[in-house]
């Protein structure tokens, strides 16, 4: 038990990683709730699948090295011509594209953030600088912070809406921050991949002004909001000299053709998946948050499709995901974000079921006394009272 | 039809680019019988396209950044630890990876070759040096060139059998070249993507050496071999020191989940599938080769699934991919491989079938005047006499 307590499960750096779940909590790892990594409830659109079982057999092909397809799609849909789109294998790989293709000596990031950020800035050589978000903005920072790191680095990442806490910065302030990079000429890298969950007319964007500022990139995934991030597909948007930048340091063939495949049916499905998605999120977070409230946990007030949290003392964001995992359900530590404490845990909102599920286990761990039968007093360590 | 004469497909530098051959001679990109590819004719075994059905829906997973079980099977299989294995999005991405961990500063290649090694090298920074192989010896280089050439360089790539030649060393020749790397400290990267086309009693490997050698890495494909170029998998084998500086530069989830499904699925298939292939590709090798040296083609004798050919005056290697591409027929064009001619091309080897219709298609095309019908005399312009 000591060892559980204190080992964690993000030996990857990552949440969704079921397989270091079964190795230390047993069990088989498809059979985990997983509210540790940030997918979509409903799965992915039924299209989707379909056009993957009839694509099935393209395995035996290359993949399109140029990405024509789902790029002429996506420049339908977002008005851009081709030569602003970079896709990449998954939006990690969108990511190491910018650093390999633009070699910024410094990056910034606001903290807590995506953890890959800094991983992959340090992985490619570059130093890192951040600004800590304040607790009573909702661990947003300050934009004249952000703005004196600008100034500090040649490029900075910022999540829009943010992980792990799910906020979005202003508008007015993004442009702020864009009007600041085309001064110093800093690279504004601004980090979308959970947009899609926001409902269109909350979104706070830069992507419609993106031809008004050269220095900024626009990073999406295509992973979370359709589910699939074992296929891998992200995209990044900015001007065409740094697009050919990414495109001159991808190896051929990153993306394999069941990923474009599976995009290119995700952007011909219909707005209805679109819309039952951020129906069923907005429901369901605000339900998630007001469970956990009860069970005595502070909840960061955000609006996208996961939420941050602090547990009630004594609890500890190790000692939780312990409980949890022995009883089959995943949550994502975030005790290693810079800023955030041990506490801190972050929760996917998943469906009606699951959260209620989650919602319920907490109660049993956190309140045994509470509850009758086997979950009383103990945590499947064999000394619960019958 | 003079722009399709000059103009090539290889616009992404390889083969099996069926988009930009549908762009370039009309007709549906999956219609192509494509023999730019060097993909098993026999596709992928059905045990894996089961595997890719039945684990459609893991899409909505994460892949396991560690390729956890598909490392297990191949260090069963190769009888070496997971420390010494590094599990590729495609060898391509191997083949990144070895560049950006090990940081070599110059590099060499032997020419002809697979262009991605001077691509990627350069890619990434190095600087490339080569020799040239020599036709007399089918395209190989002496041994001792090779060694003068390890002297001045970093790291060294070499294709076994290479591509584009399909020849291999001798084992002999590479654990001369394996102590010359260990003496001097040059790393030397073998290439075996195409390996698993020989039979064992062939194979010309310092696979079983690899641990006399800290100074060899050894790359495979499963992309090629299995027939799921599509979804891209490939690994590396070398000294943990070296894997570790490898996984340190990959980007996370690289490797797709259905890429490792497939990977798993084909190191528990049978035998059957590895003799049939070797089988059938041994047998169509020596058809296909008698058939184009009927046709006036220099062949050179190689022993993998592809084949290097000279063709006949005053067929270049342009003006045969146009005739043929019009007709449905991709081939590679190998006239921008350092050391070849502008008459220079490589097939695939494929089914009987296949390989029938490419030798009758050729003839069709070089001697119009022995045939009868809509071939004679053109080219499907229209000035066929009936």
């Amino acid at each position: 038990m000591t060892d559980r307590m204190t080992s964690l499960i993000e030996v990857f750096g990552h949440g969704g990683d079921v397989e270091t779940a079964a190795a230390r909590f047993g069990g088989n790892p498809a059979d985990f709730l997983d509210f540790s990594a940030n997918i979509n409830p409903l799965g992915p659109p039924r299209e989707v699948l379909e056009a993957l079982e009839q694509g099935l057999h393209t395995v035996l092909r290359y993949p399109d090295p140029g990405h024509r397809t789902f790029k002429m799609l996506l420049s339908d849909r977002l008005g851009l011509t081709p030569d602003h789109i970079s896709v990449g294998n998954g939006a990690a790989e969108s990511m190491a594209l910018i650093l390999l293709g633009l070699a910024p000596r410094r990056v910034g990031t606001v903290e807590p953030g995506f953890s890959e950020y800094s991983a992959l800035s340090r992985q490619f050589g570059a130093e890192v600088h951040y600004v800590r978000g304040r607790e009573e903005l909702d661990w947003r920072a300050e934009p004249e912070n952000i703005e004196k790191l600008m100034e500090r680095v040649d490029l900075l990442f910022l999540g829009q809406p943010n992980n792990p806490n799910g906020v979005q910065y202003p508008v007015e302030v993004l442009h702020r921050l864009a009007r600041k990079a085309e001064t110093i000429g800093t690279t504004l890298v601004v980090d979308e991949a959970f947009m899609d969950f926001i409902p269109e007319s909350q979104r706070q964007s830069l992507a419609p002004s993106l031809k008004e500022y050269p220095q900024v990139i626009i990073i999406r995934s295509m992973t979370k909001f359709y589910a699939i991030p074992g296929l891998r597909l992200g995209y990044a948007l900015g001007r065409p000299k740094w697009i050919h930048a990414m495109t001159e340091k991808q190896v051929t063939w990153s993306v394999n053709g069941l990923a474009l495949i599976a995009g290119e049916a995700c952007l011909r499905s219909g707005e209805n998946f679109e819309q039952e998605t951020m129906a069923l999120v907005s429901y369901e977070r605000e339900r998630l948050t007001a469970g956990l409230k009860v069970l005595g946990c502070k909840v960061t007030r955000g609006e996208a499709n996961f939420i941050l949290a602090a547990l009630p003392e004594p609890w500890t964001a190790t000692s939780m995901q312990a409980a949890l995992g022995e009883r089959g359900i995943l949550i994502r530590s975030c005790a290693m974000y810079p800023g955030l404490g041990e506490r801190h845990v972050r929760f996917a909102v998943k469906d009606a079921e699951a959260n209620g599920r989650l919602l319920e286990t907490m109660k049993n761990v956190i309140e045994p006394d509470t509850t009758n039968g086997l979950e009383a007093g103990g945590r499947n360590d064999g000394t619960a009272i019958l």
